[in-house]
Formats: structure tokens, sequence, C-alpha cells
């Protein structure tokens, strides 16, 4: 085996058995020893974003990294703004990218850059392979790292050579390491808060939202000790919908945020940062907690919030209590004429498959839909992590590539959804069951917004022209059929609302571009 | 003035006068100064891969930077792949990168990274601005940085504090460095090389292939000393065509180029690095030219190529002698039926505008076209100088909008097409006079070769589905539609010449898909 062959066996035998890939040249040995593998499923991407997004979506729904192959410096880069949020996410990720021949790197030809000080922008654990011998070692590592503290990115620099040189036969296995357990002192600090009469906010995220047992235990903690439960604004993935507790956001817009916190005495946070702007505003805060709000860590990002919660709870003796489940609707009203995001988000909650996965980019025209699906058939929400937009149409291929059997449902707000369009390719190559839903407002709408708050309050044609995407208008039922996927276009709620139950419907994948531009 | 403002007006004292955005929530104060400043022209992008290819591209044609306006770490990443290219190809340009308020960074919001190190993977300067007062000199420094040697990168991180706090008011000048022109000595050593009987190449690249004087001087230089003339493999901007000194280009294959090459005793490089291999194979050579060539060099990169090349013809005494210029064709056939590769490109030499611009990222299908057009009208020729794919419709726009009278034209591969389509929206905003053609042959046609190279001589179906764009077809003339662009498809020789001919008669933007899949 050469050392490319050594490092798919590796990935392989550690359960890494997908690759999100865009090669080029210098990755001719790794496409080969892919080609003859079995045990690897390759989706190619027509852009290193739509890959590394795809990948991170596949994390988000298996809990185990799938790999990506990227081609040099210039791949990395591509793959970056969805790295970062892949970063945020905490999602367990390797990318193998491709580099020139070690002794090639010297002479400096077009592709040369710095991929390694490029790759620790984004990533926990980097290494550049330096001899073939050693490559499934480096893979071994790779994946070992990628499972370490809350998860994270491994990126593997593969020089041409050490793909192509022989590599040792036996391939290593890689095992993701346990998570840790907080400790009882810690635990027990959390039931004296508790008890102690002050208002306590119970902030919990990670693996805890994808835990219905979890968030039983939060709540009856919640109601045994009266206190707050809420989630950060932004999860990785949220199991939600009607028979499940529901469990609020803390607001993305500031005075909102701060005007529902101000009241907490103290905070326990499982899973969970303390709670941040997501920008600075002049004479505004950056903590979004009250200054003198106690904070208490139960359990850090990493370690194991579910099991804190059980503990927690059965100190407090709370077991006994019932969880208040949100109760499941289905008959939501979808007002008839112009589109309207409520119209919108209440068909989605009314049709919504049970188990689905709804992949969020909606922004400022989704919120709407979001709120309508917290009592919808129960489903996993999966939501912009990092801010770097571009995320939901190549997310939904790494959701709908990890679980076959379930639908994906793509809320995209239409000035992301054009950062990666390539990745409707890969949904018709793929015959992946996706509905995207695009959410045609005609305009960067959140930076409308944020012109005025930044007290542009008279834009003149430069401004507007800045924030708007009309002038021309986008078609994206055009744009989805260019690229083999069935796109359709609704301008009513009653419209929408027949179109969604037929690519429901469906299988393989569909568009619906909601036009909400007449709002 | 706020320190945003007091930027844009150095910006446009300086002479930068174009800015090619992506703005974000951080970026609206900067937003607000380009609105309130009559000096300067926002082109938006809807991705800023575009807005770095565009910025290239100005600057490959008028030899002064524009700005690029991107939003944190991640859209400095998205600028990336094409800030290589821009690099490489020594391109002054300007990344105004918009950051998190300085007190807001510690708090590790969303969209914190390291844009600092991130910048600097493709950067000649990087700088954070620190304090509102002093932006006007980082941006007059910026502008001075990015002229400096052979042309670079200059990237100012602007928090938002620093935009929107009160800056000084008079705006600062900055003015380009002279260009230095090489010492006697090193032109006396040029003369006795030439004159020593040695086979001698001389290698041009860089200023000398944008004067057709310094061509000229080259030529007689050429034909005085019996040496050959070559440029480099790729450049960022040759001015060619029927009535000028053609030039020959040292091949991309590496056997074809040492082949070449490997006769000359001496090499004398200006404004040229001497050739290396694009990739490594095993058991081939990096450097190109012979082991044993000795290699002079008249003027390094940044240096004044046309200077020392008129000073070395003078010092020859061949000033007299006649250049050979290329015979202008107007006739080559254009043989009807399937449409191949020569056909396109014998239609295109024939119809070529004068003066107009070639974008060139035609790849495999596009050499020929690259050869026909050596003798057509006079023309300036950008190249792929990085090897980062996704840069041909983007630098368009950046070309078109320099060169408002300039037709200009791209060859543009399928599959680097896909990465930076959001550039057909440009156009059609802009109305910019521009012919896309795209080259559509279903498949990375450079990987197939490349995996035959390295061995994978049946491959399966993964490596055949990797470097395959079919299943499904992606339909261009479909996709510049959706972005309000005219889009045509051609499938024959005389379809191709005929919609090309249309498409030249027209003003503002069309793609035509020129379908080779059949071959």
């Amino acid at each position: 085996m050469n050392g490319a062959e050594t490092l798919v066996q590796t990935l392989v035998d550690s359960g890494v058995t997908v690759c999100f890939a865009n090669p080029g040249t210098s990755e001719m040995h790794f496409v080969g020893a892919l080609d003859g593998n079995p045990g690897i499923r390759c989706v190619l991407c027509l852009f290193e974003g739509v890959a590394s997004a795809a990948a991170d979506g596949y994390a988000r729904m298996t809990g185990a990294p799938a790999a990506t192959l990227l081609h040099l410096g210039p791949g990395l880069a591509n793959a970056g703004a969805n790295l970062h949020n892949a970063m945020r996410a905490a999602s367990p990720l390797i990318n193998i990218v491709g580099d020139h021949a070690t002794y090639h790197r010297y002479l400096d030809a077009p592709l040369t850059s710095d991929i390694e000080g490029l790759a620790r922008t984004w990533s926990a654990w980097t290494r550049t392979a330096r001899d073939a011998r050693m490559v499934a070692g480096d893979a071994a590592e790779a994946v070992r790292r990628a499972y370490e503290g809350r998860g994270g990115i491994s990126t593997l620099i593969l020089p041409a050579d050490t793909a192509w040189g022989a590599g040792q036969d036996a391939a290593m296995l890689s095992q993701p390491p346990p998570v840790p357990i907080p400790s009882s002192a810690c635990i027990e600090n959390a039931v004296a808060m508790l008890r102690n009469g002050k208002r306590t906010l119970l902030l919990v995220g990670g693996r805890a939202l994808r835990s219905a047992d979890a968030l039983d235990d939060a709540d009856r903690i919640a109601q045994a000790a009266d206190a707050d439960l809420l989630a950060p604004n932004s999860n990785a993935r949220m199991d939600r919908g009607g028979g499940r507790v529901s469990i609020s956001r803390v607001p993305y817009v500031v005075d909102e945020a701060t005007d529902m916190l101000k009241g907490f005495n103290q905070c326990i946070c499982v899973e969970a940062d303390t709670p941040v702007a997501f920008f600075a505003y002049p004479g505004k805060p950056g903590h979004l907690l009250a200054p003198d709000c106690e904070i208490h860590v139960l359990a850090h990002p990493g370690e194991d919030g579910p099991a804190a919660l059980a503990k927690l709870c059965s100190l407090l003796g709370s077991g006994h209590i019932e969880p208040r489940h949100a109760a499941r609707e289905s008959n939501r009203p979808v007002p008839p004429g112009a589109l309207s995001p409520v119209a919108l988000g209440n068909a989605l909650a009314n049709r919504l498959p049970e188990n689905s996965i709804i992949c969020d980019e909606g922004l400022t025209a989704g919120m709407a839909a979001t709120a309508a699906t917290a009592t919808a058939a129960p489903h996993s929400l999966l939501q912009l992590t990092g801010g770097a937009i571009g995320i939901g149409l190549p997310m939904a291929i790494g959701a709908a590539v990890a679980c076959p059997g379930r639908k994906v449902i793509v809320l995209q707000a239409d000035g992301s959804g054009m950062y990666t369009n390539q990745a409707l390719w890969t949904y018709a190559r793929e015959k992946l069951d996706i509905v995207a839903i695009v959410l045609s407002n005609g305009s960067y709408a959140s930076l409308r917004r944020e012109l005025h708050n930044v007290g542009v309050l008279n834009p003149g044609p430069k401004a507007l022209g800045m924030t708007s995407l009309g002038d021309p208008d986008i078609d994206w039922a055009l744009m989805a059929r260019s690229m083999g996927v069935h796109g359709e276009k609704a301008e009513t709620g009653e419209a929408f609302d027949r179109l969604l139950a037929e690519a429901l419907d469906r299988s393989g994948p569909s568009l619906i571009e909601a036009n909400l531009s007449s709002l």
C-alpha cells in the first residue's frame, strides 16, 4: 500500500466512512486510494465551502467526523468560512489537504503557500505528513484529536510524495476518548445555588439539546428550583418539537437579550458559554448577563452535560416531577394571498415530517418559521453557529448523507444562499432527499437594519445598492433547474403550501423560491 | 469625519477610486462613508472571491489598486483563493476587512477569529487599526505598500470602533514609489553573455509583456544575438495580437517544457522567475532549465524591465533591427458540425474586437483559443497566475470596470467557473460589456489526465465520478438567465460563430455555453 492507501484504510478503520471531496492534481493518489477502498463513500462537491459545510452537517447528525479532501492552500481557504462555523459548532472534522511533494516546495511553484499557517486559523490540530511510512499514524492521530475536548477540526496536510510513497502496511485504529463527567463538588455547588432562593438561569447547550432525557431533567430542575431555562442563541443542533421540552433561546438583538437576562442573580451553565453580543454597538454592553450575575459552570463544553443534569436532578430529589412538554400543533392558519414569513412558517410547521432535519440559515426572514416549528413534529434543528454566511444549502448535504431515512429541509436566506449555491448540484448528483426553501426578500435585510442602527438614516443610492439583491432579481427556481434540481416559485401562502406538500412527497431534491419581496 | 470617512477620503486622494464590496454588520460605518463620498465607485459582489478577483483584474488593467471590502475572518477566507492569484500576479490591491470593536474581541463572540494570521497568508502588508485618529495614516501606508516591490496586497483590518470613532480631519496622500532601474553593470553583464556565442534564452515577463516597445526591443536583441525569446507559462497580462511581436510561453507540461529548454546554455531573465514545474511528478525534475544553464537576472520582478531592455538593445547596437511582428489573420476556418476547441478558437480569433481584453481560465479546453488569438486583433490577455481556480468570470468584472470602452471576453472552463458563478449577477447589476464563453466539457478534464499520469489506468466509478461534472449536466445558459445575464448554448461551430457575433454586437453581458462534451 502507498501512503494514501494506508491513510484511507486508517480512516475507514477509525469509523470515518464519508469523504466530501473537491480534488486537484496533487491529490490524485488519494483519489486512487478512495477509488480502491469500498469502505468509504465519496461525495463530489463543486466548491470547497460546500465540502466543509457538508462535513459539519454530517458531524452534527452522527457525532462522528467526515473527511474533506481539499486542494492546497486555495482549496483550504475556500473551505474556510464553513470551517469557521464547524469550529464554532465544535464539530469533529478531518481535512485532508493535498500539497506539493516535500522536495518541490522550495521551488515556490505558483500554487505554493503557507498551508499550515492557514490551517491553524480553524484547526485544533494541524500536521504536515513528513514520510509515507508515517501517514497511517498521522491519520489515526487526526481522528483522535478531532474527538478531543468539545470536538474540533484536524487538518492533515499530505505532500504528494507522502501519498505516493510506500506506506506501512498496518493501518491504525483510533477511538473516541471518553467524555469527562463533572465532579460531585461541582454538582453539589449547583444544588446549593438552586436552594439559595436567588433568581437563577439554567443555560443549557451542547449534548443536552440533543437528548430528550436531558431536557426533561433540565425542566424538572427548573420547576423544582423555580429557575428559568434557556439555550444559547445559536446551537449546533437542537432536537425539538411537540412532545418535548421546549427551550427558548437568548435573543440575538442586544436590547432584547439584556432585557430578558437583567433579572437573574445567578446563572448555571451546562455545556454553554456565557452569552455575549454578536457584534459591538456604540454604548451597548458586550456581556449580556447583568454585571453582578454570579456564574457557575456545571459542565464545560466537551464535558457530559446530560450526565451532570441527571445527577443534579437526582440530588435535588426532583426526578418525580413531570416535565412540561410542548403540545404538538398541526392546524396553524396559512393565510392566502401575498406570502408572509408567518404563512411560510405555519405551512412548514403543519407539514413538517416526523423526524426531519431543518438546516436553518433563514436569518431575518426565517425567524417566524423557527418559532412555529417549536410545536411541530419532532425534528432536529441545525443552526448557523459562527456567523459565516453560506452554510444552509451545503450543510443539508451532510445531514442527508448522515441520515438517509430522514427528510432534510433548508431554510435559506437568499443573500447567504448565493455564497454556496453550488451545493444544489450535489443534491442532484447524490439524489438527496432535501427540500430547500429560499427566503427571497431581494435584500441583505439584516444589513438594512444595521445601517439604520449605526445612524445612516437616509441611505443614498450607494448604500441602498450595497444592501439590495434586486436589479437584477435572482431567479432561484431557474438556478435550481440549471443544476438538475426541481425548482418552483411561490408568491402566495396557498401556492407555497401546495408546493411544499408536493416537494415533501417527492423523493430527491426540490427547491422552492419563497418570494417575500412584496413585504 | 469619523475614522471610516477619513479612510475613504485617503483612498480617494491616493487614487483608489473603486471598491469591490461585500459588506456585513461590522462594516456599516464604512458603507456609510462610501455612500457619502462621490470619489469612489462601489461594486457589490455576492461572494468575496468575486470581489478579490475583480480587484485583481482591475489592477492588471490599470496598474493601480482597487479596494475590497470584506466581512471579518470568514469574508477574508472567501476572498483567499483569488487573493492567492492576485499575489502571484503581483497585483497591487487593498483589502479593508471589518472586525469587531477593539474592546469586543476578548469576548470571543461567534464571528471572532485570527484575522491578522489569516491575512498574512496572502498579504505583503497587514495592519489592524488601533485608533480612529490613526486610520487615515493607516490607509495611506496601505496604498504605499501595495505599490512596493513587484506590487502586492495590503490588508487593513478595521475594528468597528476605529471606523465609528472621530478621525483626524486631514486625509493623507500616498504616491506610488518609483520603479527601480537595473544597474549598468547588470546590463553590461547581459551584453557580454549575448556576445559569448552560447545558446541563450531571453525570458521576458512582467511590464515588458504590456509594452509593444519593450517587446520590439526584446525581439531586436534576440535577432542580434541569435537568442530565443520566451515568456513564463502564466502571466498577469500580455498585450498581444497581430502587428506585435508574438512571444511563445514555456509549456505547462513538464516533458514539453524540459524538451524545449534543454538546449540553452544560459538564460537572461527580465522580470521573470526561472521556470519550475507547476506540480511535482515522480522521477521528473522541478527546475525546467537544464541543470548547468547559467542564469543572469537582468531585471528582477518589480524592476523596470522595459528600461533595461531598451538600454540593452542600445548597448548591443541593435536599435535599427526591424522587429518581427505577427501577421494579423482574420479568415481562419470555422468547421461546421460538432463544436471543437479549434472551431471555437478560430471563431473567437476571427471576431475578436480591436483592443479587447481576454480573461483566460479556459484550461485544457481553452488552449486552442489562446493559440489562435496570437494573430487576432491586438488585445490584452489576462491569465490564471496562481493556479487557484475560479478567477475567470470575476476577474472580467475588474477589467470591465477599469476599461469601460473595451470589450471583455472570458474563456472559462466549466468546473472552475462553478467556483465563482455569482460573478454573473454583478455583470447584470453593473451592465458590464462582457461576453463569457463557458467551455463545457462536462468534466475536470485536467484531472482525468493527471489520474492517468499517476498510474490510475483503469479508474473505478468513484474516481470517474470525482472527475466528472455530468449527472447532472450543468445548464450554464439557464444559470446565466437566473442571474439576469443573456444566456445561450452552442453545440456546433456555426452556432457558436453566430452567437458570438450576436453577443459581441450586444451591449451589456452575455454568456455562451460552448458545448464541447461530444468530443
